[in-house]
């Protein structure tokens, strides 16, 4: 993964009204323009029935934010990884904080994703869920401690040492996954000092999806992150 | 919602390949022709990514298979009632056997539903668990005995005494609400045995999504239910 | 229910460590004590690991916190509700606001409770709900608003109209079940005043569990409902 | 754990009326006989419900079936590992594959028995789960390919490369871990048969609860294990 996407900025628009339907679109328009300007790697994570609409307008990887770990079948309400697929998703986020899954299910789900080509981003919550993710053979690994989530507080000033510590330890089981770190990043200057402490990139929400002027928050993201 | 919607012929795509995708919408359009030479009311509930497309291209009550009883905020990979409704969906299956929500989240569910004006179907799975979904006025109801479901043997034929007793105490409570019923039916007859027994419409999936010839068995479907 | 069980003061000792083990069983004894002093009915809500214990050295109905609406079987860390029968329980909590289950899952406990003569006491959070459990015919239903929980602010003062709504609407479906309330009692005074809002008791946890002086409390309490 | 526990029979006792209170105490006795006999270490995992009776009457060691990744507080109807602590348990089951963890929760369960010198036994369904639950640094891995669960057909003959697959992989992330496998095993050819592949031991359920004579049946597994 390390070549073509990162380093990353991923904006997860979880299910903010700021990042629903039209709103996702004029994010996503937004989004392009910062990363034609900046040439920065900027994959969106849109709620499911937006996948469609953007993945058609901007040119931009288009992650789901969660996939079901099955097959075709009967699962009514659930999120089938082909949907996600044909809807123009080129990767998902897996487990994240909001939407856990069981072990044996992260270990499905990533192969699913693998036998459709989604990239797997694997979230977690500290260095040794982490390292338990990694053996799994994910495309990413996104840490957020989910104390920090939405506190406008970054990780990356916070607690470095649970960034810089995964990054190690990680590195001990799986030398190739790359990290991505979240939680409570809101300026350029805490991407900068995530990619420091030897991340690949950053998992980001309201950040700049509730920003004041998303624009202006993503180009200053993309600025830190193509000149760290 | 009776002048308007019943007798109500509802398909849930489900998680089918065939229900998906460029599939979906091709099912889609097979019942809109079935529709407009009928006029029986047709409704589909596919998958999330799919809402979009098909309420844009056919013009039949979309429904979203899941909603969560949730408001704008950081909820990853859940589904907003505010994103099935933009992306125009009228309504939504809640609590489906194979999504059983708990019931402090049915109800959340369909004040939800109400304050954005989708229809709610809830799905219930014998004649107590529907009383006790009546009382909390959802918009239909719709009864599928689980052992039946997925099987061709049709609840009208197998468990009439599960729909009528459902139908009869469901009034008690709540007279106003139209019954559904689901769960094994394959033929235009088990239609017209489930309006006999007092419901207002079916709630189908393989039925017709996994059907040799799906635009053959809705005209099936829907001679039976404009016809009884 | 009313007749044997009424008033009753039921004790959820919850996780509580003051509610663990040895500590259980102390309290458990300064409740006989009460009990046998006051004539009042409590009931303890006890974890699964202390029912047995509590069952065989006091006199008082012990209720476990959960059961599972499962039948003997292979489900690994569930909790069968023979089993809790056999330990000594005579009932048994369902869908407290902590471990809350969907709807058919409600509606199979009670049915499991009642083949095995455990009495059920649904909780509930809102009015609505309560009169859909109702519909269940439980032996009991236990209203309490979530967000008083824990609070020191009773229903009784801060939601009166909650719990007055529930035993009126309640009564309209079922005449028969006895309503308990919950949420915030820590003295005396909210027990009567529940009481007079119609209910036939309380459901209190750290009120009693996490007061200093546990016995003297729980005298309080008892006074209150025997002299109501 | 080797030298103290290993080779291990695990004896599961689920939710199996065979393994319900009497019954569980009965069984435990029989088992009590048939390690002081044979000198094999078996563990018993009784329900919650039955813990104490177990830990007070025989001295074998007495597992929990699962234990929630929680602290004491408001959890009513959970599962407090310092409750099954007092209760007499010396382990515990986690994520069984009928009571499935999250992956951030297994890791706090591991934390939580280490705090408690509860052992802990994690159970897997696959190699690479196996791996990614080992790094966690449990005490025990339990493998059981849940579509042999119950079978009678042991996983040492029907999938032993699954077992040796697992041992083998395990050994390069935590190479102190010892392995158990279980499902299908009914006869004392299988225990030998699993001891062959590298495992310690077996983890065990109908085969000897559901046993028609569960005393000769332990004695079989005994010799098995303790002449291998």
């Amino acid at each position: 993964m390390e070549t073509l996407w990162t380093p990353l900025i991923l904006v997860n628009l979880k299910t903010y009204i700021e990042g629903t339907g039209k709103k996702a679109l004029e994010l996503a328009e937004k989004a392009e323009k910062v990363s034609n300007e900046t040439d920065a790697c900027i994959g969106l994570a849109p709620q499911y029935t937006d996948i469609a609409q953007l993945a058609k307008t901007v040119s931009l990887p288009i992650f789901a934010q969660h996939i079901d770990p099955i097959k075709p079948g009967s699962f009514t309400g659930h999120v089938l990884p082909e949907a996600v697929k044909e809807a123009g998703a080129v990767g998902t986020l897996i487990s994240h904080s909001e939407r856990r899954l069981k072990l044996a299910e992260i270990d499905a789900a990533i192969r699913r994703a693998k036998e459709l080509n989604l990239v797997s981003v694997i979230c977690t919550n500290n260095a040794s869920v982490s390292v338990s993710a990694a053996t799994l053979k994910p495309d990413f690994i996104a840490i957020e401690p989910p104390e920090l989530i939405g506190t406008g507080i970054p990780v990356s000033k916070a607690k470095p040492e649970i960034v810089t510590e995964t990054v190690k330890l990680v590195k001990k089981v799986n030398s190739e996954v790359p990290i991505l770190c979240g939680a409570g990043i809101t300026r350029g200057d805490d991407v900068a000092a995530a990619l420091k402490l030897g991340t690949k990139g950053v998992l980001v929400a309201s950040g700049i999806v509730k920003a004041k002027n998303p624009y202006k928050m993503l180009l200053e993201f993309a600025y830190a992150i193509t000149t760290a």
